[in-house]
């Protein structure tokens, strides 16, 4: 893409990047990036998509569903491209499993990687136009969770107001649509940015998050057939940053773009559980394969974390969703099973009488000079020995990022929950072969269930 | 309904509120007001369907549609419930010639009537039930722009952000979900309350006046089929309340509930332009009445009104839409045609050459003693008088409001640019005697359009 001149809108300037940027303008890393977004996106999707909350959308969606173009991920119904974008976007999201900006806490590829497929799937898009539209909804995306302050404190779940931009803007770019026409769809997207941070634990959140896919692929729709939006519908007096946030920086939102890519430094969780668990459960698999200790041996544990830590994360565990956020059950889990997968916070292991009886042996302290997402497990065992291990970049941080392997292996975890016959190494190959594919066509096949 | 206990929480208490409230529960007042509502709703969105943001909407949305159980007013289409919803609040509000609830500015009916005529149609339910359920819908709305302090002035586009929760109340009701699943409803809502006032005079806006009515209908439904919410999300530490205003008042969100009746404080609009200029015309057509001027006889026109008058409406016309807004274009309507209609607010008529030259007689002046609302209209006559109009309550205003027979020919003024061999007089018929249909399909009928 061009060197962008300083220009009034941001949303002009998105509009340009997002329909200008070209193949070779995207560093190779940023592009292998977005593939490994990509097949996260994939195995969190196929890993809930049998999951209650998905029966209930697909059933409530289908009475409203049209002509059925599109991919619903690791199930047999197809469903035109709005609806599948809504329920792929939910499944991909529904567990927090997937992939994490840390900066903004943005889940970017959920909102975003679902309209990109849907219409790539009917339209027979090549895999490097979706590598590219994909990328380029992303980076709109955290850019504007980037150029915000005060978004989240005041209430705001930034994955799906956030969300609703990168959605229209990497669907823009697959329907080919003008700067002009790419910039009309942002503003469409900024009058239908929604979700609350209240509904955080809640299926209302599922319905905000599959709205966010949905309706930004609606936003360049419309504009698409003609429907206009502010010129300033991101920054302007009235605008969306205004009304949801303090303040807005420029810089943040259309600074150095092109050069500065923020899905470059999209993470990917190891493990299904509040981000600040996972040096936790790293410390206690270190444990387990350092001493051989296993859930008989221990007499007591104690966990030192930043005061984040601690206000997140000490609680009472009732099911399977505190189990989540619970600093007692992220070190019961591997002591356990050896594992801090999908399996080891589901409700029956969680509630069961073993964990139950092992968080019972947890203590958690706060530790002010710890900084936030490390932590320190100190283990006293039945053979008295006194055990310590500190973890200050879990796995999955972007200091200490999942390997390519380490995501095919959660992704085959994720579909092996979700069987169906498919082939999940064919569709870990075809995510890493994805810009040489001239169409996508394929790989969806291999996404869905059969009838 | 029982008197309302205190509880902890609003949507608890709208929850029961909206659920069993019965028929006699409700002033005969009350009740006939909702019908004007109604009646005034089927005029607007009857008046714009064929206009071409709805074709677009209808074209956009129709790929996406499911089963055709719901009329499109003034269409041929049919559409599934959600869609239909979309599309008849679009209509309903596209000109800002629907109802005002004035002290919160919010256009009640266009987002809570569509998802209440979609359910009935296909429910089978009586008129008594489509006028509570509506009416119902519409009081939480309002209460709820009620409640919250610095929304709009946030840019928050208040029928948009409260509608949805007035959607989802009147859904539930025609549902019959229980006072819980209400609660949950308007939960789900909080998470899909979106809109902008930077996009107000745009395309983008009808997306999320559609998406209101949509929206506040799917949250019921996901409600109906078991998805959760949280119970403060409308005004818990990060509920809805907070993200989008200053300050929640539980008092007027849910104090003399049952009592206190919001919708009874609806009005109409006489024109189709911003309502403060109103008294403008009101003022206009008096003079032109008691006088027998015309435009012919006018040298020149002083308009005094508030500094809010002056704000909204001096300004150049360049467009149909600036001319709804434009003091200048208030005086030459009625001078030039005796009327300020749909025709006379129109691009053919308000930027030809007649107007044109009418509006350049005409200057504002501020009178910071005239009240918002009122206007003085001075005319200098060719025949050398003076004469003077000062209208303070408005037609269509709460004070002066428009009568029964009004809002009949309002709508079949507006139900003669969508003709298709409708009976009109039979539809404003069944709307006055909707409380003792059994059913609403007979005015659904009538309502759509010949193939």
């Amino acid at each position: 893409m061009s060197k962008t001149a300083a220009t009034t809108f941001a949303g002009e300037t998105f509009g340009r990047f997002v329909i200008e940027t070209k193949w070779d303008d995207v560093p190779a890393k940023v592009r292998h990036e977005a593939k490994r977004s990509l097949l996260n996106f994939i195995g969190c999707a196929l890993g809930s998509a049998r999951d209650p909350a998905i029966e209930t959308a697909v059933g409530v969606l289908k009475t409203f569903a049209g002509a059925p173009t599109a991919t619903v991920i690791g199930r047999s119904e197809r469903m035109d491209a709005l609806n599948a974008s809504f329920i792929n976007a939910v499944s991909a999201n529904l567990l927090d499993y997937d992939d994490t900006h840390l900066r903004t806490v943005i889940h970017p590829t959920a909102p975003v990687a679902p309209p990109v497929l849907a219409l790539a799937e009917q339209r027979g898009s090549s895999g490097a136009d979706v590598i590219l539209a994909f990328l380029l909804g992303a980076e709109v995306e955290c850019r504007l969770g980037n150029s915000v302050s005060g978004h989240y404190a005041r209430g705001w779940h930034i994955t799906t107001t956030c969300g609703v931009f990168g959605a229209a803007a990497a669907a823009s770019r697959l329907l080919k649509l003008s700067p002009q026409q790419t910039w009309t769809a942002l503003g469409i997207a900024a009058s239908q940015a929604a979700g609350i941070v209240e509904n955080l634990p809640n299926g209302a959140k599922n319905v905000s998050v599959g709205n966010s896919a949905r309706n930004g692929l609606l936003s360049a729709i419309f504009a698409q057939q003609g429907y206009n939006a502010a010129p300033a519908s991101i920054e302007g007096r009235n605008g969306w940053a205004r009304a949801c946030g303090d303040e807005v920086s420029m810089q943040e939102l259309i600074g150095e773009l092109g050069t500065r890519w923020e899905i470059g430094r999209n993470t990917y969780k190891p493990y299904p559980c509040g981000i600040v668990m996972h040096s936790i459960i790293d410390a206690c698999l270190d444990l387990r394969k350092e001493h051989g200790i296993s859930a008989a041996d221990i007499v007591s544990v104690v966990v030192r974390g930043s005061p984040l830590l601690h206000e997140r994360g000490d609680r009472p565990v009732r099911n399977e969703r505190d189990a989540r956020v619970s600093i007692h059950h992220s070190v019961a889990a591997p002591f356990l099973w050896g594992a801090g997968g999908v399996r080891e916070f589901s409700e029956p292991l969680a509630m069961g009488a073993e964990a139950r009886a092992l968080r019972e042996k947890v203590r958690a302290e706060v530790d002010t000079k710890m900084p936030n997402g490390a932590a320190q497990v100190a283990v006293k065992t039945t053979a008295g020995k006194e055990l310590e291990k500190t973890v200050i970049n879990a796995k999955g941080s972007f200091e200490n990022p999942l390997t390519d392997a380490e995501i095919e292996a959660k992704t085959r975890g994720q579909a092996s929950t979700n069987p169906a016959g498919r082939n999940i190494d064919k569709v870990i190959s075809a995510v890493w072969d994805l810009d040489r594919a001239a169409n996508i066509g394929g790989i969806m096949r291999e996404l869905a269930a059969p009838a």
